[in-house]
């Protein structure tokens, strides 16, 4: 089923442990598009770049399937760049810069022939960008994912609260859980938080897993345990990226297909840390997907009879 | 099969976000034998106290089937007394008062009916009380597991290293991992760690569950999703208790049973944080275990099917 990606289409410089890198394309849409294309064909993408963004990752996303009419190129602007470095644990970063540039003023234009996609991730942007999306829209997608962060909480508290009122699935780190609720623990900031309208809650953990609630239940999966945790960049929108597009694929928005779709996203999560930036998310196969998940299966899978 | 406990035995006072205690009986001992004690009969105590230590609680030992003929009670000598206050994160703590009274100079005997058991926890002890132990049995026991900490590390590495050469299963934090191995990665710590000694290693992430690795494999446990973590104090020692409780009771010290122990053991902690001290592991049903661990269930059981 056709699934839309909103996110940024952008440049990062990125320091890690390992080592660093200069401009490398990135952008939460980039990961999100990359890692859905290995579940479903119908890829439609809304974003911005200016004219310094490079012709041959715009031919990688085609080439992995990913229709690009929403992509608006702004001659004689830049494109967005962030620059970051990852402390030892690879769980904080601080940012180095940040350089707006065509975010600065994004309008976001969804073509005709996206106006009515089953299947909708509005990757981490500003609340009032996600808002104008959504309300270009002439039909309500079966599925509304919204991915979003700290920041803006911290300066478009009221934006967002209006915005997610009318998704179906939030992803947030637990951080961002707990700031959005005011709840240290991860139970009953859950709780909260589905009170604001989403009816399901994804909260990532990085290398500890993440947790998916509805209002009855919750799920874990795991972090893939890796010798080398590269570069953690987009790791939080490929997991988003494989979810959505597992759920497209399979046209199964239950809590019971949630978990699996949560096991392919962080399996597509687990590709994109062993390199930096997009690299290991291109040229993948079914059988590294589908091997990647069937570790996720053996790490958790265990056999106790309850008498 | 027999079970002989090693451990402290002692007082502890506990401030949480949640609130404080006087003074209250811990010690990891007292969590390891009674959260083995719903799995398995035979359980022999070894450790100290001093005559300040309440009757009482040696009374809920023995009424939880475990046999105190190897406590030694010193006349005139004060229990072991720890103070500590954690962070609102709950997996950090600093300690306030450590009075090693009893434990300055013990000797550890073991009788001569223990002296055959089956299984071994070495609960958190100097390390080379811990080899004292070890060097009065008089047959190897089916399995010998040991837990310590970063303290034993810092102050008795050569003595700790010794004595983990010759047993089967060793748990650590994740912290106390790295520390150890000298490397980040958790993977990579794991895999050096197994050339110490150990054939198995269990490493424990807290509230982020539980990694059981061999030279081959690895499972991962989470840990249940609390609405509040009350006293995280002896989690790691019921942890243990109920692993090799079930070992025990099950004969089985297959990595694809210890699979199932680890998750057992999740349950008996998850019991040990809801209330202050030891209170919860007292008195609970068989019944409330099997439910407990069919949370875990329930918790990361998903179901793949990958053509």
């Amino acid at each position: 089923m056709s699934l839309l990606v909103v996110g940024t289409v952008a440049f990062d410089a990125i320091e890690t442990p390992f080592g660093k890198t200069d401009k490398i394309v990135g952008g939460a849409a980039s990961y999100i598009a990359l890692a859905s294309s290995y579940f479903t064909d119908e890829i439609n993408l809304v974003s911005v770049v200016g004219d310094d963004f490079p012709q041959d990752f715009m031919n990688t996303l085609k080439g992995q399937g990913v229709n690009l009419d929403g992509l608006q190129i702004k001659q004689g602007e830049k494109s967005f760049f962030w620059s970051g470095k990852y402390h030892n644990d690879m769980n904080s970063r601080d940012t180095l810069e940040t350089q707006l540039n065509v975010l600065a003023d994004f309008d976001p234009i969804v073509p005709e022939s996206y106006k009515t996609c089953d299947f909708l991730m509005l990757g981490n942007l500003m609340p009032n960008v996600q808002q104008k999306v959504l309300s270009q829209l002439t039909k309500r997608p079966k599925l509304i994912v919204l991915d979003t962060m700290n920041f803006w909480m911290d300066i478009a508290l009221p934006e967002l609260l209006e915005t997610i009122k009318g998704i179906d699935v939030l992803t947030i780190n637990d951080s961002e859980a707990r700031q959005l609720s005011g709840e240290y623990s991860l139970v009953k900031a859950a709780q909260k938080i589905l009170t604001m309208g989403p009816k399901v809650l994804v909260i990532k953990k990085g290398e500890h897993g993440a947790l998916l609630f509805n209002k009855e239940e919750v799920f874990f999966a795991p972090a893939l345990p890796l010798e080398d945790v590269f570069d953690p960049t987009g790791a939080g929108d490929s997991f988003a990226g494989g979810f959505i597009g597992y759920l497209a694929k399979t046209k199964d928005i239950s809590f019971e297909n949630m978990k699996r779709a949560i096991i392919f996203g962080s399996a597509m999560a687990s590709f994109t840390v062993e390199k930096f930036g997009t690299e290991r998310l291109i040229g993948l196969s079914q059988d590294d997907v589908s091997n990647r998940v069937q570790e996720f299966v053996d790490l958790v899978q265990f056999d106790i009879s309850l008498v």
